[in-house]
Order: C-alpha cells, then structure tokens, then sequence
C-alpha cells in the first residue's frame, strides 16, 4: 500500500515527541523506561493509520503498544488518532520491520501483531513479504523464548503463504480462524483494512503462532 | 455421514475377495505381497464411495491404493466403481481408521489421504475426529519418517482443527489451499463430496502436512 504524501507529515510526527520516537537507535533495551512502567511491550509490524494499536491501546491500559510502520504519511494518520483517543500506552516508530533488531534488544517485545501486510502475490517478491523467513529471524530475536505473532489479513495467497512459511520455520500453529468475523472470537478490534474489506463481504484469516525452543 | 444400509452388500464384497481383503489381520506385513508388486501403496481413510480411490488409481497406475472405510454399504458401493473402472492397483478394507496399525507394518504404508472426513463439530466430539492426535499417533506409525497425509473439506471448522492438530502434533505444513478450484493445482481427483459440496458455491480446502523426525 502506498499512501499520498501528506504535507507537514515529518513536522507533525516531530512536534510530538511524547508519541513519537524520534531517535529508534536510542530507544534499544530502553522501552520501558520510555514507558514508564513494566507492563508487556506489544508490537504492530505495518500498523498503517493506527485503528488497530489504538483500540487495542483502550481495551487493554496495561500493555505497552508500539506502531510500527515505515511510510511517514501513514504514521502521521496514526499519531491523529492516538492524539484524538488519548491513550498514553502508544508509542509510534518509522522504521523498516526487517531492522527491528537495531530497535529492540533480545526479548524485549513481548509480542507481536501483523494485520494485513502488503501480500506480495509475485514469487519473484517473496523476500519482501512481512512473514518471510529472514523477518521471522528477526522477530524471534526480539521475542521472547515461545514469542508469538497474531496476524490477520484477507488475502488468501498471503495467508496460505505465512501458514506455511511459520510451520516450515519450526513455528506452531495453535489457533487459525479462515472467517474471524463468523466465529465466536471476542474482543476483535478492526483495523482499517478489515473494515474495507470485510464491508466488501471478504472473510477475514487469523492465525496466532509461536516459536519454539 | 451414514448411508442407508444396502441390500446384499455384504456378499457382493465376499463375492470380490480380489478386490475386496476379507481377512485384513492376516495383511499385515503382506501388502506388497497382495498386490504384486514392490510399487508404493497409498491409503485412504474414510473413502466413502470411492470416486477419489478409482481416480487416483487411474491416473496413476504405478501406484497400489487401498481404500478403508469402516461402514460396509459404503464400500460395497466403492466396489461398484472399482469393477467399473477396471483398475487393477485398488484394494477395499472395511476397518476403522483408528486400528490401522493391526492391518499395516510400521512403514508399510507410503502416505495417506483423508478426504471429507466427518467433522464431528462439538468439541466432546474430538477425540473422533481422524486428525486428533491419537489417530495421528496411528497414522505416523504406519507412515515412513517424514510422511506425509494429504487433507481436503469443505468443512471451515474441521480444517481449522486439523491445521493445528498437525502443528501441534509436530508436523509441517508443506502446502496449504483455501480454494482449492480457483487455484493452480493440476490433476485434482475430486470426490463424491467435493463435487456435492463444490456444486453449491463452498471453497474446498487442502493441506499437505508431513511428520518429523
Ligand atoms: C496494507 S497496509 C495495512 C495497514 C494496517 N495494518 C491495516 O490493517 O489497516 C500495510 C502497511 O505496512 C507498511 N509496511 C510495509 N512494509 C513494511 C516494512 N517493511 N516495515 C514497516 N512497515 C511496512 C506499509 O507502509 C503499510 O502502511
Ligand atoms: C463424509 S464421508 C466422505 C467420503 C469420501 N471421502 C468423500 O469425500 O466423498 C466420511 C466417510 O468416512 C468414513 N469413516 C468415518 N469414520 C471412520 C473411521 N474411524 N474409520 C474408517 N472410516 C471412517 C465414513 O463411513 C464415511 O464413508
């Protein structure tokens, strides 16, 4: 997905500091002092315009969420509505999901979300998608032992991708959904996409996954 | 799935016995013996009137399957296409999935299909599922290291357990389709289910997941 740039994105994102973590480097094996506190340190990998991080950040006041994307556009659309929403348990970070070891010690994430990463339908742009192996490499590294990634999305060719892409990884399986919003889960919390999609009458995939050893 | 009970059913298949093992203890071990040849054997479990078994057995006559069903109307309808077709590399057991290993050596069997297995949907139904872990047990002992079972349904639920009964049993999932007819997988076999349940609109879902070690 490519959003419009928007004017005044760098200066908005920059007159918010408190929301905004303007130096990432700095910010390794720190979280929780940046937080303020020792509750879990949840990330979004690709959180887009920031429905997903936000609403998670109201339902749950006691974890510690990270916004995670790499467009600066996008991310000012974000920090809107953390700012609209008045949570303090968000932080947002513009920074390249493949780097996230230059951002976060070993185990210092206590989890992590992707929903609805860029599919990559072409073989030949395997390597770019958010659940290929060299970015699981990365995401087990900042986990914890066992860490695990919730992710959702619509695309088939991309679930059917990460199902088999986690499973070959050595990761388990320990719950899938092939329609979410026909199930009985609780407490889903949308993100942008899903309520384009699934508007759309597209069933919603999730999965929820987890290193082992 | 329960077929009204046919009418002579059992002497047609006594009437077959070159096709249909009337003393499936005594097979153990003898397989290849039974068939002929050294060629690799491939069973079905739960293989119901026998569409998929007869044209599996077609496309490939280089292979020898069996298809095992437990309910004896079933298989003598099975039957029917087998003679039919005049395919010579089908044989017809009527055991129960679950004590495979009374019938089969460990080893001696080179993989395994399971096609619309009844779904059992209430969850104190479980353990009757063929892809709960003490079927899996069973399967992985008649199966060579890393063998591998072939799954489809249209069942959501079912194979949402089953994706994470294989995980967390250890398997891998090799291959994984969530429309199987709108994508490119060539040479499908359908079943009398498939075409029942394909004819009404339902995505058919397939995965290919192999043991480890
Ligand atoms: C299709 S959008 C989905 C946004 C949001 N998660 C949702 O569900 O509405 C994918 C997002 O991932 C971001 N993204 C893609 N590749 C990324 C990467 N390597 N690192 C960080 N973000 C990335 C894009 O900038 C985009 O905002
Ligand atoms: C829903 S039907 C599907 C038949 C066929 N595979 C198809 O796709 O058309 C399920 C079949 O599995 C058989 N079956 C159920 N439990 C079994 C068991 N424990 N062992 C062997 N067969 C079983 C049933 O008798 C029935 O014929």
């Amino acid at each position: 997905m490519r959003v419009r740039k928007r004017k005044g994105a760098e200066e908005h994102l920059a007159n918010h500091p408190q929301y905004v973590i303007l130096e990432p480097e700095a910010a390794k094996g720190k979280w929780h002092q940046i937080f303020g506190n020792d509750n879990p340190i949840h990330i979004e990998v690709g959180s887009g315009k920031g429905a997903f991080i936000t609403g998670m950040a109201q339902q749950n006041p006691d974890i510690n969420y990270i916004g995670i994307d790499i467009q600066l556009s996008v991310l000012s659309y974000a920090l809107d509505k953390v700012l609209a929403s008045g949570v303090e348990n968000v932080k947002l970070l513009r920074v390249d999901g493949s780097a996230l070891t230059n951002y976060f010690e070993d185990g210092e994430v206590d989890m992590m979300y992707l929903n609805f990463s860029d599919p990559w339908p072409k073989s030949r742009h395997e390597k770019r998608r958010l659940t290929y192996k060299t970015f699981l490499d990365t995401y087990k590294q900042i986990l914890p032992k066992n860490g695990e990634i919730h992710l959702k999305t619509d695309n088939r060719g991309f679930f059917e991708y990460s199902l088999t892409s986690f499973s070959q990884y050595g990761m388990i399986l320990n719950k899938v959904w092939l329609d979410l919003h026909a199930s009985d889960y609780e407490g889903n919390v949308m993100t942008e996409y899903e309520r384009k999609f699934s508007e759309k009458g597209q069933a919603i995939y999730r999965v929820e996954a987890q290193f082992k050893d």
